[in-house]
């Protein structure tokens, strides 16, 4: 067996860097050797997940403390806005920024011994600065990185993710999103103008933060809309849909937390391009995603739950119709921690060093 | 003290039964004196519900077991489509159907010793014989008493329910759609061509039923769509927009189910009307609703969550600007058992027999 | 109707200060007239509760600065080894301790103008300095009252509440426990050496403090031991026991963490006396508690579940057979925040004014 | 590789079997070749469960259908007291009934031709026909089988199920009682005459029975005891505990029910033997454990949570002391579905075969 890539996670102590974890301690070609994790400095996994007693890992240190010379692959699981100056120290460390965002006919293969960097924060996703400084008021400080990411939703951008440098890993809400629309879209089979995505999340999307409004007391038994109107993950969602239209796409995109651990179900209300029905909307799905081991599309009689997701990278989606004529709703369901997060990140690093692309990744549900 | 009226419950033995019991057995003006619930006939309430234990009430009974004569108000809770034919039965026993729907000038204020109804099932809520057999497949069987009957959304329709004998309560999902939108929609402030009702619901919306869908270990952890563009719900919503508007609405709504016991929650996307604003849209929702004991409008920074509302009668309500211009959102949450059903009959028994509207009504959610 | 009574709540933020309120707000002769809540001060209920908008309330203010001439009755939710001495200085600007705990012939009706206090907090349910010293880690700081503080645990000490100034209103597993246990105690109908107390609880009995295991995330889908062999609730647990056995008693007591909001079951190990049988134990349950609203004692073929006490004042409760002769297994539930704290309160706050006692207080549960 | 084994489920529409196509279905040595399902025979398993759509898997048969010829492998999930005649009729037409049980030096190993059978039931865990008689009110009818099944508590019993024709896969609360309290027995270091086992079960331990009692309205946000005094469990747990200890032991134990889908955790109360200390009991316990992938032993600040096992073949435990002299409580966690049921079959199977034991088990919680 070859020798096996040296991981680092930045952020480790995160619920997005424990799931790595769960992922990466069943894979055949990794060895974990650094995990940092500022405030935790000092501690064991153990002592911050007891569910991790006894499985040997490194402790957590403070970043500045690792040494990323052996370092061949980093996932970063920091806050969003701070990891781009991070992420730009990191590589300038090892050489100089480099084209490549959407270039396809990229070619050179990043050399093994340069550093590869899956960022599971919002940094690096938005392609252009000023959308960026808007929706998070401040420059973005690493432009020419930005330039350079690849959006790493797998099933979309396959071809340049397996030579990127520097992976944008989508957020969870987009992911649910984009993987139904993005071929709709590409097909001229919807309406541009009218897209209206309700999401719903389970709890773990807002993190291991402590605060009040995320006590179990406060939210068990509950189901709240939250940031209407404003939430970040819309100019995401936005950007992916225009690339795939060809045109300038604005969604109405609303959160919502349900009481459950994990999952996001967004319920999509689109119209029907002049012609198109239904079944060429289903049909176009099932083509788009036949030989992919994570998408799945439900016949017209199954409604898609979070739980046939539950723990695993799958995404499940449906597309109905509705009794209005000309419109349609779809529905799609994923595990925000797996295919929202994590999940996609590892299948990110399997397209990247070349492996199978679900190695050490469930694609069965933990049902009932 | 007045003599208190006598009240049966057909089909008690449903969630919406026991949810009667619990307001009825702390009202000053009410004596239970029958109970029906076919197939658990000769039990007690104690053996069917648990919680009840030691409680005096009416063992239940076969329905034609009951002996209506001393009865003054009937709680109808049977399944939908058998209700029709025994609320005529009861009525014709009574004397003749009259005209009532809506006839807000009709004024004879009905004898006391004269047996009202409030049916908690679907059967009398459509106005159109015509749209009821569309979405029930088959003939309504009591078309007087349809047209008699009155829609007893309490804060919209509160002088017809005054006068009434037969008061068809409203659905949990349309309580929570009409209540924001009817003062929006009679006000002429939103466009009715593109209401958008994304609700979800928590499950005892589904009733008592031994179903396997319906288990703790099938729902528990995850989020479902259901009946996607289906739901019968949907003429009933429609019926109270158009009348609200003066004109025939069509909404596209889709329930979800939540794993939660109790709460609606119903995010509405609406578009502005020609030159309105989102205060436009608070300012009149406030007005509409400031005496209300029952509806409250939340600031544009706090969003409703169904635990707002838990355990008691009330809805609560907020309107949001979206980042698009023009185009708002709603977000209405419910008990459905309460506000949207047995609590809103509560309210109308209160109503019909001239007490405080309030009676024995839960104000104040049971949070946490 | 007579004059309010002038009620104030110091710590009214807490989860049992707004139980409190849902209870205040619907009784017929209380008036709420300020409310503490130091880390708050200064913002309105509804900012810090939500679901409370709407509901005219005084503002949250520093405990200092509340004027507590007018105020007839405090409760008092604040933490655990704080509150001894708040009290004792408001005791003291009102007049001297006085002997009062046990004595049932205390007599002399506090008169009208006199402040009374109901307190929520362990601090004055120890009667033993010695005991608090050791359980606490420091000395009373209010020996005094500590002597004249009366145990509410109201069906057991009805009469000396009635008479009471200073309440220590029961902690919540120990009114679980003590319920079954003491007219059996009482009645020597079970051995006093080997009683154990499982017993598990919803999470609101932790409180509203952010803190990271409190997260839903962290709880849900889970079930966990917690504070084993050390949980300060022992000793009061033991005290009662004690009283009720004219013997020193020690239990074996072990807490558990339900993930569900309310709730406390306390499954309870023993051994029947030389002779007795477990139809003797039910037999003294029923014949103790049969006149009792709040304490039902179910058949031996019904088990107790926290859902039949949810959001009431109830404690439910079965006695049965183990397969081991001579042996028994009590199982009891109550709502942690109800019966466990906040309604037992006001059932002691209608004792003490001569109000009927379940004034406000719901004996039915909200299910389902 | 090596040719696959064949394997068969016997009532595959079930919890369990559906937990045995998550771990069979990443397993590299094994052929799912047939699944029966008596009452949704002719149905494909997706129709069954959602979340297997697009897996191609056999469609559910009657299990007079299968062609038994083939198979190497057979996992019973069918209903207590239905299995011993299946299995005696399976292995009737491949042969006689051999002794096994218990026989360490049994030697032989069994062809590889030979139908090896896993049974998930309860039918051959009671070695004592008298005893299941009791227990099950009826005779055993495969008296023969029930001597020579092997009793597949993994860890206890490996050497026996590597030689094993029929292994009885334990119940999931004895599993959990089983693995703190055999070594202990075995060593002496606790009393055997007063054992308490106080257990709580997540609902997927009831199975997929649509019944009334396990709606999601029924459970949630309740706990609740069942069974007490009366669990068919109790023998399983004496049996192997009175193996260990060398003398008859009898127990007590409860039941109980937890609003989660997974988990069981067992709280345990015991006397230690004259002189032994909690040190002792919990060195002994992790030197019994130190070379288990799947059994954790926790340091005594750490409780453990069914959460710290969920979705894992993990059985994590603790030992603590009481604050009585004399007295400790062990704690154990474990996925009732996993380590007590499917999980541990999977496991049996590895080490029937010579594979590596934890081969596709996970052995990290999903969690959160």
């Amino acid at each position: 067996m070859a020798k096996p890539i040296n991981i680092a996670i930045l952020g480790a102590s995160g619920y997005t860097g424990v799931e790595l974890l769960r992922f990466l301690l069943s894979h055949p070609h990794v060895r974990i050797s650094a995990l940092s994790g500022d405030s935790q400095a000092g501690k064991s996994m153990a002592e911050v997940y007891p569910h991790l007693i006894g499985i040997p890992l490194p402790a957590l240190q403070k970043m500045e403390e690792i040494d990323f010379s052996g370092i061949d692959l980093v996932f970063c699981c920091l806050p969003h806005g701070t990891t781009q100056a991070v992420i730009a120290k990191l590589i300038s460390e090892q050489g100089e920024a480099r084209s490549g965002r959407g270039s396809g006919a990229m070619g050179v293969k990043t050399p093994a011994n340069k550093l590869k960097i899956i960022d599971l924060s919002a940094d690096f996703r938005l392609e252009d600065p000023a959308v960026y400084a808007q929706w998070y008021g401040h420059a973005h400080q690493a432009v020419a990185l930005q330039k350079e990411a690849v959006y790493g939703l797998t099933e979309v951008a396959r071809e340049a993710i397996r030579h990127a440098r520097l992976i944008a890993n989508p957020g969870c809400y987009p992911t649910s999103a984009q993987l139904p629309l993005i071929p709709l879209l590409k097909n001229k089979l919807i309406e541009t103008g009218d897209i209206i995505i309700d999401a719903k999340s389970g709890v773990t999307g807002a993190g291991r933060k402590a605060s009040q409004n995320l006590l179990y007391t406060e939210l068990n038994e509950g189901f709240s809309a939250y940031g209407v109107g404003t939430h970040r993950h819309t100019p995401e969602i936005e950007q992916g849909l225009s690339a795939a239209a060809g045109s300038e796409i604005q969604v109405r995109f609303t959160p919502h937390l349900v009481p459950m651990n994990r999952g996001i179900l967004s319920t999509i209300y689109v119209t029907l391009a002049e012609g198109k029905t239904v079944d060429d909307l289903r049909q176009t799905l099932q083509e788009t995603y036949e030989n992919e081991t994570f998408v799945k599309i439900l016949p017209a009689s199954v409604f898609p739950s979070t739980a046939m997701t539950r723990g695993s990278n799958l995404c499940v989606m449906g597309v109905y119709a509705d009794r209005i004529p000309g419109k349609a709703i779809l529905v799609a369901a994923i595990d925000n921690l797996v295919k929202g997060a994590s999940g996609q990140a590892i299948q990110n690093m399997n397209l990247l060093y070349g492996w199978d692309e679900g190695l050490s990744l469930p694609s069965t549900a933990v049902f009932p």
